[in-house]
């Protein structure tokens, strides 16, 4: 396992609401990441979908990754924006997220939400956001 | 306490995953509603804040919320945006969502998520979406 | 007039963009600004409203003002989000935005957008953005 | 030329912003479609760049197009959200949308938009958002 993998696990096994959701990281390279968190049942809605707030956790965290890895430790997403298409039933949740365009202090981010269910996947979210270095324009923490 | 408040506690505690986060509908009116999440150990980040996804749950249910109060029930969040203004740190998250417009099938709704911290509220984040009908446009569920 | 619209106005003055669509700046103060424009035929679609294009720009402006007007000049619309919820059909195009959230180096704006037919204002859609300072975390410029 | 292409350019060219603004629409298929404007001094801001309302006109109505070849005629953008990444200096404006997910009656597209200078072309934007059809879900026309 290569050193920013190590890193990276190490900071969401840091998060306890990372660990409360069960996300593990997958792959994480110096501008893409890959989050995956199994679905459970505490993780639905009243229909047995999993929860729109389970798929845009993981899409946040995944363009933060993303983000974070071509801008260095120490950022936040400090915007971001999903469109769920798709109800999502499955036995995996997994969200791959990639750097559109990264400047010296924030980068634009774009993450793909899948669900997994008997081997193949499904779209049920796509979002894009911006992922800023704290200090400089710092607004947020996550 | 009135009929949609009660309607709409009984929708949020068939939710598994806001019932894991602890999520609390405080009102409830034809356009407007107000959700509290009681800040606990396990909702946070590494820095000792409430993590982004927490937030954006917040914000993604109380524009559900707004919405399905104005268009009646069976409706999801189609999209939204958020934008992350401070780290949250406190007692308590309160996201208020209201309806900005709605029309036959769709809602446009905003909400602001504050942490109350010693009896005092800061605005942490700042959301804008879509709320739709199931059934016509069907997309997505929640 | 005070100083700062008279500004705003010399601003809008050198871009020849705001110019060709006859955007005017009604109002400017320190977290808010009113940008008008008047309905005219070419600043239409194939179906008579007033084309999409002129609404998000209109948007995006005022935004721009709001947040310049808290962060001073040399600021720049780093991103934004906008829901049409009307088709516009009138006489005037009115922007109203107002700062949410002003850091150091970026402001979180929304801006309402009505469009006024004999005197009655309607609203055609709403946005949210970040309007950042240019110099710390460039990325573009308006 | 095909007759996707032809449809197309008959829809742009009776659109009197577009036609303000030069827009061609260069290629139209069943999910993707690419805009092009060539950049002249009224569609500049007062630094010589183009005015980002020029940009996120391009995105906008790119998008339409991507989710109307699709959807068929009649739709609308009901909502977008762009990120700047730079300003964009050169000769051409080039917006290319695509379909990420289609249902019944709504299409999720993306678009980057990229500047043409001396023959190399920089993103100066990247865009998402959700078209429907009129009708349903009207909310807006442009």
């Amino acid at each position: 396992m290569d050193d920013m993998l190590i890193w990276g696990r190490r900071i969401l096994a840091s998060q306890p609401f990372s660990v409360l959701l069960g996300a593990e990281l997958v792959s994480f390279a110096e501008d893409r990441a890959e989050l995956r968190i199994p679905i459970k049942a505490e993780l639905m809605q009243q229909h047995g979908f999993v929860h729109g707030g389970v798929i845009s956790y993981a899409a946040d965290n995944a363009l933060t990754y993303a983000g974070g890895g071509v801008l260095g430790p120490g950022v936040v997403t400090s915007e971001f924006k999903i469109n769920y298409v798709r109800p999502a039933k499955g036995e995996l949740i997994v969200a791959r997220a990639a750097v559109i365009h990264a400047g010296k202090n924030q980068a634009v981010c774009r993450c793909d939400v899948y669900v997994s269910s008997d081997g193949s996947e499904s779209l049920c979210a796509t979002a894009q956001g911006t992922i800023v270095r704290l200090g400089q324009p710092p607004e947020t923490q996550k």
